[in-house]
């Protein structure tokens, strides 16, 4: 209700390397005009998006409208029979052109795929819903080793968190809002002074340091990215919290021992559903007999795989679960969910100052990489906030405990206390 | 962490029309002395439990122990074959007796039968899992229309809630935990005044008329129990609310109209989970785009039948679903799960309150009912109690709002800006 409005993103267009002689390629057929008619009278004339083929002149966008140019014939066939999949590559590539906003051109694109579903929606099929280490390895690395030095021209500064962060108010800063989230997990946890704390999935250390300098807590910390652990550890050094947290490159489903608090912030989307009653079996292992846990994911209102074109060019094997799906987790393992919040606008929100980020970097970024990785980022991030608008995606922090668990918390008064 | 310590229910033993000449039976076979023995060395030396047969002299319990003395050589095969039905029946006719904390004794059957099923829970199967319009008026007569003068013995006397209170402050009285609870629920759906509320499930008509009283929302509510019914068009017209609430004799699947919220406390109980994707269907209408509803309701941490005792004498068809049963309400609907608030102890403390008013008009209760109706009352509220601090039961509140709502509340330090 009192949440700030979401503007629209002015995302600039550069569009380096388009190929100029497009207007000189052989004329449409009747049919490709004729499917662009189709679609352009059922997104309705209230819609802001006006899509043009290639030999139409360019007009720059007015009055908040959106053009979507598409540059080739196969480009147009390959958007109608699954969007989901080859949107991203077309844009990436520069063979669809969108000029305005973005976000406005993916609102509405959700808003017509969910009355209009894609020829392809239904060949997409037979995902791999278990990854095992290797593919967990391979996975991983895909996304999180292309190089710290990227995440860091974009993510928050202080704590590297790379998960939704929790705007206690909406004026925050994305430092401040990150912060926040951390805090609110641990209150939620109730955070006690030397109770061990076991982290599944820990990015680049930011959180695990978090618990140890602000709560006082011993952090056991698993990551299967080289990287991150590599910068984790540089970080532990730096602030003198080598005694307090450990981090072990290895996966989740290798840790012994018992602990007083279970925690995975944006974990949970890499498991696979298959392994979630494997999880929760570790899970309550781990904890002691009064232990809290809590698990931050992505999600869904109703089960449906991740998009196809971010499973295949950025996060690979990644699935964002329903509630009911994730009760995997709970319901074999004798754990009792204590609270579910369900915190999507923050991750738009969260997904806006990334994008502001990026974008204010984005000639760093072009001279790390190229302008394909440019524009297919952009799209994932941008493509990111229309999902969390729009429903298509939710963000679940989970509190738990063993079934009878004593020492639950009587209300949750205290993780409110320093709220606005 | 902050609750105040559950103290041992000092429940009276009146005792009144049991056997005095049970010693005079038979003796115990040497099979049933075993019997005993076995059952009394898996409590272990710790447990504050002793059972004995009717040939052993009564002693007055000392230290916290509970003497468990059951009367006739049936009774004992009966206990054993199968507790959860026969123990209600048992103790309520007197054949079974308890001297010392009957809430003891059940946390110790509790403890006990996790570790040791009994013989005749695998028989308990079959259920009927989802009653139908006849069914449920014939279930929910027989519960709700046992008198309303009965259970404004016992209820909180201001709004008579049958249902868990909410102890923001664990010093609160009855009557101050069901106003914080009707109000926690109240702001959790951020209800506006003009707003229109449909309420599935309305007991003795308490909640519809706060919802009006103290938030101005106009109220329709559904409810198949008679004397409910015309009890709560009594109090409307009382308190001069009736232009603001209208309470219908209807089963609430034949409700029609679109809401701004939707509200069901303590009904889904009733429902039977083989409904439940009907009801979330029925939700998904009767709300307007941005509507909000609340579910609260008993549930479980893993499925189980409702214990078969309630089920045959207190509470016929009633079954406490689990989160991920819940989620058929919400996930074939495109509904979308915004809070989840797990607050069993509230439960215990709410029973706790509950028995000691009961037990101040038990010489009441006796004369409009009989002894073994007072007892098998007492027993149902002390087991509700052992069951909600032992973890048997939870106690869910579930939000929601439509897929891709806008107005989902930013965060919930709205409802805890009067917490002390």
């Amino acid at each position: 209700m009192n949440r700030s409005r979401l503007e629209p993103l002015g995302v600039p267009e550069s569009e380096v390397g388009f190929d100029e002689a497009a207007t000189s390629r052989p004329e449409p057929s009747g049919l490709e005009r004729w499917l662009v008619k189709q679609i352009t009278s059922r997104l309705g004339p209230s819609s802001p998006v006006r899509i043009e083929l290639w030999d139409e002149p360019e007009v720059a966008p007015r009055d908040g409208t959106v053009r979507m140019r598409v540059l080739d014939g196969k480009a147009l066939w390959q958007l109608i029979v699954n969007p989901d999949l080859h949107f991203g590559d077309l844009y990436s590539s520069g063979r669809l052109q969108v000029r305005g906003d973005l976000l406005t051109l993916l609102l509405e694109a959700y808003r017509y795929t969910a009355e209009h579903p894609a020829i392809g929606a239904v060949l997409a099929r037979g995902r791999k819903l278990a990854p095992d280490l290797s593919d967990s390895k391979r996975n991983i690395h895909h996304h999180y080793d292309i190089g710290n030095d990227f995440y860091k021209l974009w993510l928050d500064r202080e704590a590297l968190q790379y998960t939704c962060a929790y705007f206690a108010d909406p004026a925050m800063t994305i430092e401040q809002a990150q912060q926040a989230k951390m805090h609110h997990v641990c209150r939620k946890l109730q955070l006690k002074p030397g109770e061990r704390v076991v982290e599944a999935g820990g990015g680049w250390g930011g959180f695990a340091l978090f618990m140890a300098q602000n709560y006082g807590a011993r952090v056991t910390s698993f990551n299967i990215s080289k990287e991150q652990i590599a910068h984790s550890r540089a970080w532990a050094r730096e602030r003198g919290l080598e005694g307090q947290v450990e981090f072990i490159e290895d996966d989740y489903r290798n840790l012994t021992g018992t602990y007083d608090a279970f925690v995975s912030i944006g974990m949970l989307e890499h498991v696979g559903k298959g392994n979630y009653k494997d999880l929760g079996a570790l899970m309550s292992r781990a904890l002691t007999r009064e232990g809290r846990g809590l698990v931050h994911s992505i999600g869904r209102d109703t089960p449906a795989p991740m998009n196809a074109w971010i499973d295949k060019r950025i996060f690979p094997g990644a699935y964002p679960p329903t509630l009911r799906e994730m009760m995997d987790m709970f319901e074999p393992n004798r754990l009792s969910v204590l609270d579910v919040e369900n915190i999507r606008l923050h991750y738009a929100k969260t997904l806006e100052w990334w994008v502001q980020r990026y974008e204010e970097n984005v000639d760093a970024i072009s001279a790390m990489f190229d302008e394909t990785f440019v524009r297919a980022w952009r799209l994932y991030l941008v493509g990111s906030i229309a999902a969390f608008v729009a429903g298509r995606l939710q963000l679940f922090q989970v509190l738990f405990a063993r079934s009878g668990a004593k020492t639950v918390p009587w209300t949750r008064a205290h993780v409110y206390r320093d709220h606005p």
